[in-house]
């Protein structure tokens, strides 16, 4: 296919999810919109993000299918308004796709982001083709909602309250790295990181009560460090809890690693990091806040300073 | 820098340029935009789109200052906003970088970004980093517009209006490929390559009459083309008129190609094609809109049919 002929694929495969307020999808300059036919923005607010993976980066072609590739992306980006209690309304998508991806990969690419969207409820309504030395998808989402949660509002006294599984999608992935895909503790571990779900239940239940969130992409140690300096708080994790999923201990011994590190420091989660005084439906309690600055891992064997210790892309060794 | 580092750099870089309705900028999972509050949107409407320019598909390192590779990709984002007959309001950036790409690349790139922000009076308010093999700038950009002009609404008796010129940003990149940039006939053109300008003022002119726009970015007969095909209609274009312009003349002639070929076929114009019943400020007359489909040529020597050829990225030779 030449590039009108992608576009008029992407076209017909995306119009299949439907959203209101979206008056001209692909196939001109841009993307027309109407926010107040929505509902979405009551309050009269769009939360806004952008996400790119990279093969080579993110992902190799003999870790997940093209399907997932295009999921995978789609998720990410929407994780991140999931994360502002937002409700995602609606995406634009930017395709690199060097000459080796035939139409059926790409098809298998765009199909993967339109299950996605379907998930999510938020059509693709536009987007970008290119050309370029490895595959490379983008996604910028649009949301709506009341009452944005800032990373910024922790404050002593909050409970922090976790939505979702920490480590299992970095075993997953460590697992690909290894050649450990066969073996059964693993198999989760490799569907957490090949096919990722932002929560969207979660956002709305913290849309209430909820005073700061983040969602928990570069691994839960960092981006809770990222909340602990926007808030001017300190805040506390507790190991013990974290490391009560059986499935994450049963991969982390398959791997012969620790399951706190995977829990802390893996990354890929998608899971949601709220600070509330009340309990949130669909949380579990991890933590508190207190006075401070940083971070401090809480375990039966006493408290420790915990380093704010994820995936960093331009982190030298 | 590290990530973290980068970001804060990026943050103070992109906070110089300021827009109304921004209520969270860099720095949390989304940026939280309140459209009611900028007086952009009186019909409640939003544009929006993507771009991606990617390193040795878009441009090469020789060929253009970091600088300019960020001034590049905004502004090719920025024209299709203007495309819509919308006013910029403000954008996202996703940029992914190479390990040799140090911090005084990353902040060159940055500053172009800024520069062609500030320009087009529409700040970055987020973003993403990355790392993989080429440098690629994403640019995603949302307008506000009373009432968005699409592709498909030109008709019979419509004239053909043109704002900016056509075929100089080809000769730039010819001259830079063929090693000619010492050329002084080729000077404008390797400036119109390297720092092109969404024409934000014809924009505004052309929002009260065309009832069709297109930004020319893959050369004018293809994005005619995409207007004849949108509204059904034959597109004649003035080929004399094309050509009138002295600097694109003497550059066709420093590369030994033709002016009227460079014009209809170039690319990366970023110039406004606009149908519309009567004149438009800043706009020139270059044919009009008759019944039928497709495209063709007119010059001295009579009416020719004109392919819709220009730049494809997945076109097999």
């Amino acid at each position: 296919m030449n590039e009108d002929e992608r576009i008029a694929t992407l076209a017909r495969m995306f119009e299949s999810v439907t959203a209101r307020g979206v008056e001209v999808a692909i196939g001109d300059d841009a993307a027309v919109l109407s926010p107040g036919a929505t509902g979405l923005t009551r309050a009269g607010r769009l939360v806004w993000t952008i996400d790119e993976q990279v093969e080579g980066t993110h992902f190799r072609r003999a870790y997940a299918s093209w399907n997932d590739v295009g999921w995978r992306s789609y998720m990410a980006a929407a994780s991140d308004v999931a994360a502002m209690g937002a409700e995602p309304w609606c995406a634009l998508s930017s395709l690199v796709l060097p000459d080796d991806i035939d139409d059926q990969a790409f098809e298998a690419i765009a199909s993967g982001q339109r299950d996605a969207a379907a998930e999510v409820v938020a059509p693709i309504v536009g987007g970008n083709l290119a050309r370029g030395p490895v595959v490379s998808v983008t996604t910028t989402l649009l949301g709506g909602c009341d009452r944005p949660i800032e990373r910024g509002g922790a404050r002593a006294g909050h409970k922090l309250w976790l939505a979702g599984r920490v480590g299992l999608a970095a075993a997953g992935l460590r697992a690909l790295e290894m050649g450990l895909e066969s073996d059964a503790r693993l198999v989760l571990g490799l569907e957490a990181w090949r096919r990722p779900r932002a929560l969207i239940g979660a956002s709305v239940a913290m849309a209430g009560s909820a005073h700061a969130a983040v969602d928990v992409s570069d691994g839960l140690a960092r981006d809770a460090g990222h909340v602990a300096l926007a808030s001017g708080a300190l805040l506390v994790l507790d190991g013990d809890l974290l490391v009560e999923d059986e499935d994450l201990c049963k991969a982390a011994e398959a791997l012969g690693l620790s399951a706190l590190d995977l829990a802390l420091h893996g990354g890929e989660d998608y899971a949601l990091l709220a600070a509330s005084e009340v309990p949130i439906e669909g949380f579990r309690c991890i933590g508190e806040v207190r006075e401070g600055s940083g971070l401090i891992l809480r375990t039966r064997e006493g408290e420790r300073a915990l380093e704010a210790r994820g995936f960093d892309h331009f982190e030298r060794p």
